[in-house]
């Protein structure tokens, strides 16, 4: 079966990750001290092992097709605190000590960046 | 256009949702008071739509294949306070306030449920 192949390398509990066509599941990267959403990303079997072996915010990158440890060029790393799995398999939260700034753009956060609208609670029904 | 013809309904800024092959776009919804990471789920323009609309958590369910205004069934209702694209347009977070747990398991959130690692710094080279 490819999930059992390509999850093989990844520590007992890890191997029912459910990774998409591609072979890709999103990850949602939090800052531990600050409680902000940094970015979304996405990680294959292989960047998801990575991280779990070495503690850093590893990746794969869609765009470059490559795998991508966050921060090797820029120096904005991320330590892995904490990594766990959602209740489905399909998505991934990354709890990291960030440094520098998360988005290529130099914001804290990749969400600082494009449009935002914030509501009132009229209109609202409980 | 597909991307202008699915996105027309949204407001000026939002036209630039980056929605994949199936029309989607991931969420990442945020428990506003807590700082909790509560759910990833999915939207398409017009879950998004609506959710700008009617300031509620509005997704589409990709296993029941239909609009889904998350606790209209279970009551666990998703109030939602901000809105927020990411830099590259392919990513929308969420900040609610939460009515009851996120997960369908009662969990607060679903990020409860799985398996989770936590990491000291032992080891990591900053």
């Amino acid at each position: 079966m490819m999930r059992s192949a390509v999850t093989a390398g990844l520590p007992q509990g890890w191997r029912h990750v459910h990774f998409d066509a591609d072979g890709l599941v999103p990850v949602v990267t939090q800052d531990i001290n600050t409680g902000r959403v940094l970015m979304l990303a996405y990680a294959n079997a292989e960047a998801l092992g990575m991280a779990l072996a070495t503690h850093r915010g590893v990746y794969w990158s869609r765009s470059r097709r490559e795998l991508w440890i966050k921060g090797s060029t820029s120096g904005h790393r991320q330590r892995l605190v904490e990594v766990a799995l959602d209740c489905d398999g399909d998505a991934v939260l990354y709890l990291v000590e960030q440094v520098g700034p998360a988005c290529h753009t130099g914001a804290e956060s990749c969400f600082d960046v494009g449009p935002r609208m914030t509501f009132s609670d009229a209109g609202w029904v409980a």
